[in-house]
């Protein structure tokens, strides 16, 4: 059906990034020659390949592929149709290549959210003018197809919120302290050794990467321009196993949560350790494992759940894109025109939340009252208080909040250290409703 | 981009069917038409509407539209480009409309899973003989994008295996019995009083609707053609509140559970109550939502979560749809040319799992080694058993065999009765893996 002329032509794909995730492409365009054949009307083929060292042993036979050092060599050969880019970093060879692909007239098939994140929109502008798509499925939730729920199947819908777990080493080392009840640092170092964390480790626990990962879904689901820079990042480095198991004993799990949501005071995109509610899907995860949470106006909460990473699952997404360029399904990166996307105004956690704020007392008369005339004077009301017993002179103090901005919060612990009652800084942690 | 004339003037739809769904439609083309533009470039309208009942009062302005009594006839308007079937029922007027649509060259949305198990083969290739699409994500699962999960996101995998309690109606009834202790015929009052029930009730508790749902995904996982009359059917009237809580002592939930897998015996479509584990994804699933569970060679298992039923849900996956032809996002009905669709050799219960069988015994001595005699000279081995305390002369006896086809289980089972210690029929559950 539909098929034009040059759809019966194979589509030919310049792969750069031989890595797991590019070995993992290899294997799906070898093993599933039949199948992708059958579903798309035409062979799709590797003509190139490209990585930093060619003499590495890979586990997959390359032989038929023609070989380039420079990816920007293999972005612009002539039989390239698609530019599949899977090395990664978000400044030089990648973002050479990639414009240089665009320039050359493939689209292009990226799993790299740092690109994207910081240059989506010149990207997106550049390869809209020259007719060529970029696709990025495999740059968000590894496996799980939610960047074409949300541009497609959703596209119905106003996007009211979208949340996720979407980096799964954080996860991993949340739900490891807990199980085991091991302290942060131990964890993070089995982590380590098990090869869970990026060279720069602060990519993971800091919430960058899936910081990355949320703004392009703020994109598409509001229309506007990436916005990475406006994501309020903050890590887990902070969360200890005495939060874990009080968030616990009160029916909720901590998760680094990526929220992104639109009010009539404009964009807020958080990426920032929450407490979620034991009994939700969220709340529920537990490992590697990643979990988007799309919320329309007329579908109300789609929940979709699956491998964040790892060769198959992201080489799944990538060969989904291939598979939709093959298939003639052509638009545009953002799902909108990316001349037609607004610039957000940045609103910083402007949705009012139940806060956890713990924090150690001296245990001296009327201390819990000073604290509870700080969070009054500031406009925070406590819905919840607890003591728990101690020994010594200092005493943890749990305090759960009505619904306060993050503003208001803020200037309630700006009050907590002239009190004179206070042991370093309290732990504040949004409790987001999901 | 890429944009052609023709993606330039607006999309003409004729919607067939005023209910929920259609008043659903109605409402995100009249109150989302601004984003809608922006996402497809171009304007989506509504220029004729069709229902049986022009006199009804139905919530929504209609009075821009053109009436059409007879959906043939709006299937033929010139001013139509895409025919929205919402009215429901397999024969008739639906697939009347419908073929007529196709003929007169309008692209096709529905939500009428029963036309598309009924008649999905004929109708996919008379829309791909003539260039046209037909589009259902609204006939399975409501507002969950699963078609376009599985037919796009997932296209560079085998799949494994196709899962998913896909009738809201049902997963109500099993999760009320449990949560409130009653049994079947209570809650199934109760839901047919808050209008959960289809007029024919067997559509829902016999597993019929839910059945049509899963032969759909089982053509586009396999490749092959609609076969709805070899899906295996199992209601839940049979379901006890005993069997929920048994079920539940050991660690399993009772879903009616529909499971599509391919092997070198054949496509094994059932749409059975199961026991899956409590702590999964499946089990923990309450209420009338909707869950299905895609699993590929190559991302593993993917779970998406949602709303099953309803104007609002069902309504986007109709405008998902629409939104697509808007774009010029066009694929064969089933993921694949349907004249390339295979024929499937049913392969009923082929695969081996372990089964719950729960029977009452006369309480003789000996009765429960007639039964465990009767077991083993069938090849099904004991996993566990266990005899409840009892009053009077019965028994409750409960047994999880070892991994076994249904064959062996139901050569078992007819042993059972010549022992001369059964008081009824055993009740058969398969505990799937999940």
């Amino acid at each position: 059906m539909s098929t034009s002329p040059a759809q019966n032509t194979p589509l030919r794909l310049g792969l750069a990034g031989l890595g797991t995730v590019g070995i993992g492409v290899v294997k799906i365009v070898q093993d599933h020659a039949d199948v992708i054949a059958a579903r798309t009307g035409r062979a799709v083929q590797i003509t190139a390949v490209s990585a930093r060292d060619r003499t590495r042993n890979r586990d997959a036979d390359l032989s038929a592929y023609a070989w380039e050092s420079d990816p920007t060599a293999l972005a612009r050969r002539d039989d390239v149709d698609v530019f599949v880019e899977v090395m990664g970093g978000h400044e030089g060879a990648a973002y050479d290549a990639t414009l240089a692909a665009i320039a050359a007239g493939k689209d292009v098939v990226t799993a790299n959210k740092a690109l994207l994140a910081h240059h989506g929109q010149a990207l997106a502008l550049a390869a809209e003018s020259a007719g060529r798509v970029i696709r990025f499925e495999a740059a968000v939730a590894g496996g799980i197809p939610v960047i074409k729920a949300l541009t497609e199947g959703l596209a119905g819908n106003q996007i009211r919120r979208v949340m996720g777990v979407m980096n799964g080493t954080c996860n991993y080392i949340l739900t490891r302290m807990q199980s085991a009840g091991l302290p942060y640092e131990t964890v993070f170092e089995e982590a380590r050794q098990l090869g869970y964390l990026e060279a720069d480790p602060n990519l993971d626990v800091g919430g960058i990467d899936a910081g990355h990962k949320l703004s392009l879904l703020a994109a598409i689901a509001f229309g506007t321009q990436v916005a990475f820079d406006a994501v309020e990042l903050e890590g887990i480095g902070a969360i200890s196993i005495d939060d874990i198991r009080l968030a616990e004993d009160m029916g909720y799990k901590i998760k680094l949560l990526g929220v992104a949501q639109m009010s009539g005071r404009g964009l807020e995109q958080r990426m920032t350790p929450c407490l979620v509610p034991s009994t939700s899907p969220l709340g529920q995860l537990v490992g590697g494992t990643n979990m988007v949470v799309l919320e329309g106006d007329r579908v109300g909460q789609i929940v979709m759940r699956g491998a964040g990473a790892g060769a198959g699952p992201t080489a799944s997404a990538v060969m989904g894109d291939v598979i939709d360029i093959a298939r003639g399904l052509r638009l545009p990166t953002f799902g909108q025109a990316a001349a037609t996307l607004r610039t957000p105004i940045p609103a910083t956690s402007a949705t009012a939340a139940a806060h956890y704020l713990r924090m150690t007392l001296l245990d001296k008369p009327g201390a819990l009252a000073k604290i509870a005339t700080a969070l009054g004077e500031a406009g925070v009301s406590i819905d919840q208080m607890r003591q728990y017993s101690h020994e010594g002179s200092e005493a943890t103090v749990l305090i759960v909040t009505h619904k306060a901005t993050r503003a208001d919060i803020n200037a309630a612990v700006a009050r907590f250290a002239p009190t004179g009652v206070m042991v370093g800084a309290p732990v504040v942690l949004r409790i987001e409703e999901v």
